[in-house]
């Protein structure tokens, strides 16, 4: 024991909570295992458990089963608990169970937090926890109230309109992107009140906690003027122009072919909702294979990029896109400083979200590369569950099920690393090192 | 006449060269158009010679036609008259030109060629422009006239054998990728002398200018204790890293398919030619089309990187790729400095070779999104020709002659930015702007 708390202070914060990660999927692969869990007859393999688990750890939500097949209502409520823990992260919980149990919060665990969450100060980071804590459950509550009241047009007792309620309140707001219709949203996809309902409740989930924060403080403020960070002002104009851009390019790409019969307002929702989707909540309200290939490769691109920081999001994050295309625009303009909304970026971010880009590039490349090797599915299929695994979005055309155990052990590894971010994988992977002190002469060599 | 003077003034260097680049072209598809360059019946339209014109000035290969069925024997002097024009680059030849009319180069022109071969000196430039065109122009012939001799035992009259060695030759040593044989290198497939040949010379235009000129120096100088710049050594053994890890990948991944029934040397001198092939080369012992999808993909990830710098290929060029590999390591690391070599790399080159691979990135990925709308062919095809144009290497599954308009402008449109590089490309799209001197308030985001 002492030395496993020996190991444990030897690590490093991003390789505890990878540490932390890999328990909680522990824990969730029992509980998913429990008999207690599955309906009669259905054939559990330890796989299938294990994907479950890293997906819903992950709120990712690609499964290899159809839930509503498989799972009994106590199993149910076990996936809802996993996606709880996996949505408001494992350090979230963590430091809740520490106050409770009254242990004081060291710096060390302080510290921790931080880089799980990739906040920059540390004061108020305990009592940050709280408010996330509190504000996802008061809104998972709102949501699943509404959405329970409003199913029992649809379900014929009240336990299972409130079991749908709850589910699809705790799937959105966690971007879990499980369903228990055994159709994703689909069931609902002329039914714009629930749409609208799910697509707050993802958006909510997805914007990232900072900036939810930042909105209660700003609407309990008196004075009126409170200044809203450079983060929350690039993070939500970011994700909302991806959002609108997603809808409107969907709408576009789809016009002469999957929108060809339909009416404005079904092209609206259709656009609007997968485009949201694609942000990170994973559910859908039509089989998304059948877009054209382009639409497709669109919707790869926006699941790529994924949603806001310090959210239930995965994917490179929208920072770090905003922060690369700014970073384009002013090397062609050949200025040195990047200055947006009144404030100058920092170099050394600039740097980290091309860093970050570019290793999202070369693993999600080397994925597909693998998955063309191991499996028979065509390659816009392979892209597609690739960029859904690392955004944690949870939108397939379908081959999950199919795929080989090590296209499954790929995908797993996508959506984990999707979910705790390159910047802390990357640490993860290299950060035992003693930094030199010396310098050779510099020297400049020809780019492009 | 002093108006075009003043506006060609008012024009930035990288502004310039593509002024320059596309007055090339334009020459080219005149020479091109000429009645005396096509066979009897050909129909030879604007749209083709344009193609071949951009093809052969960026020294692709891409060809939307069959070269021996279409050109007469002064068409293919024209052509590799072209070739020589755009692998030499437009600016050796002006330098040269300038030379000869007894023109004194100015700061202006030293700048302008500076761009071009991307050099940070500017001593020495003209001396240096001198000593490529005699260097290339000595190994064309050393190549026509060994292949020329060889081809004697392929071809009925001196004239054939010396007429194919010369192309080949000139095609080869400026990476045009062309061929006359209408099957690329297929028909010596199983001579490795020309493969041998073929591959040495591709690699000497490939592997960089100054590289070229170093080891010049380096083999005259009499102390034997020359320094080779850090450009050299690491453009070199990057080139070299990518075609022996390209040979060993390709042979690998079509053990089992394309090499099944093959020999070991024919598996060896297969891989190693398209290996060499992808840094820019274009030329194929094979149909390439044949490759299964994961070798195809090894293949796009080759192209995209390209060749060295201030050489005769395209993509984002081995320098970058290997600044990235290396600021992934060292982000990962958490090192401050970049130590290669015995000298630090420059922050400023560091952030160049990101955001240039980041651009590339979203060129290809434009170009691609585009193509899976105008044209019908499979992910995979679009993918590998996208990459090919950039690469400016001319390899192809077989669709370009059947492309649509726009596809083929998309195509040369990536065969002209992969040839002026992505740096150049940037700076001719965002170069006119006012650097304003005030500064904000730096403040942090998070990032991925
Ligand atoms: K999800
Ligand atoms: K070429």
């Amino acid at each position: 024991m002492k030395r496993f708390k020996l190991f444990l202070q030897k690590l490093t914060p991003f390789q505890l909570i990878a540490a932390y990660y890999i328990i909680a999927v522990s824990v969730s692969v029992a509980l998913l295992s429990l008999p207690v869990a599955h309906q009669p007859g259905v054939d559990w393999s330890f796989m299938d458990g294990l994907f479950t688990a890293v997906s819903a750890v992950s709120v990712t939500g690609l499964s290899v089963v159809n839930i509503s097949d498989t799972l009994t209502v106590p199993g149910i409520f076990i996936l809802m608990f996993v996606l709880q823990f996996g949505g408001i992260g494992v350090m979230t919980l963590g430091t809740f169970v520490w106050l409770i149990v009254g242990k004081r919060i060291g710096l060390r665990e302080r510290r921790l937090i931080m880089a799980d969450q990739n906040q920059y100060a540390l004061s108020g980071i305990v009592n940050l926890m709280k408010q996330i804590l509190l504000l996802v459950l008061i809104i998972e509550f709102s949501g699943g109230m509404i959405l329970g009241t409003y199913f029992l047009k649809y379900y014929p007792t009240w336990q299972e309109a409130f079991l749908h309620g709850f589910f699809n309140s705790v799937s959105a707001t966690t971007n879990g992107g499980f369903d228990i219709t055994g159709a994703s949203m689909i069931p609902y996809s002329h039914d714009y009140f629930i749409q609208f309902v799910i697509i707050l409740l993802i958006t909510l989930g997805a914007i990232g906690f900072p900036v939810l924060i930042e909105v209660k403080t700003f609407l309990f403020s008196k004075k009126g003027k409170y200044r809203f960070t450079l983060f929350t002002k690039l993070t939500t104009v970011t994700y909302s122009l991806l959002v609108i851009g997603g809808t409107i390019m969907i709408a576009l790409l789809e016009f002469q072919f999957f929108f060809q019969d339909k009416s404005w307002h079904e092209t609206f929702f259709y656009s609007l909702f997968q485009s949201t989707a694609t942000r990170s909540g994973g559910l859908a309200t039509m089989d998304v294979s059948l877009f054209s290939e382009a639409t497709l490769l669109i919707l790869c691109a926006l699941m790529f990029i994924g949603a806001s920081p310090s959210s239930v999001g995965g994917g490179i994050r929208t920072t770090t896109f905003a922060l690369n295309l700014l970073a384009l625009y002013h090397f062609a303009k050949g200025n040195k400083t990047i200055k947006i909304f009144k404030r100058e970026l920092h170099e050394d971010d600039v740097k980290k979200s091309l860093v970050v880009t570019l290793m999202a590039f070369v693993l999600c490349f080397t994925s597909v590369f693998i998955l063309t090797i191991t499996e028979r599915f065509t390659f816009i299929e392979i892209l597609f569950e690739v960029c859904s695994a690392f955004g944690t979005t949870g939108l397939s055309m379908g081959i999950t099920p199919d795929l080989s155990i090590i296209g499954k052990c790929i995908i797993m590894g996508l959506m984990f690393i999707g979910r705790i971010g390159i910047v802390t994988f990357i640490y993860i992977i290299g950060s035992k090192e003693v930094k030199p002190n010396y310098h050779y002469p510099k020297e400049r060599v020809i780019i492009g």
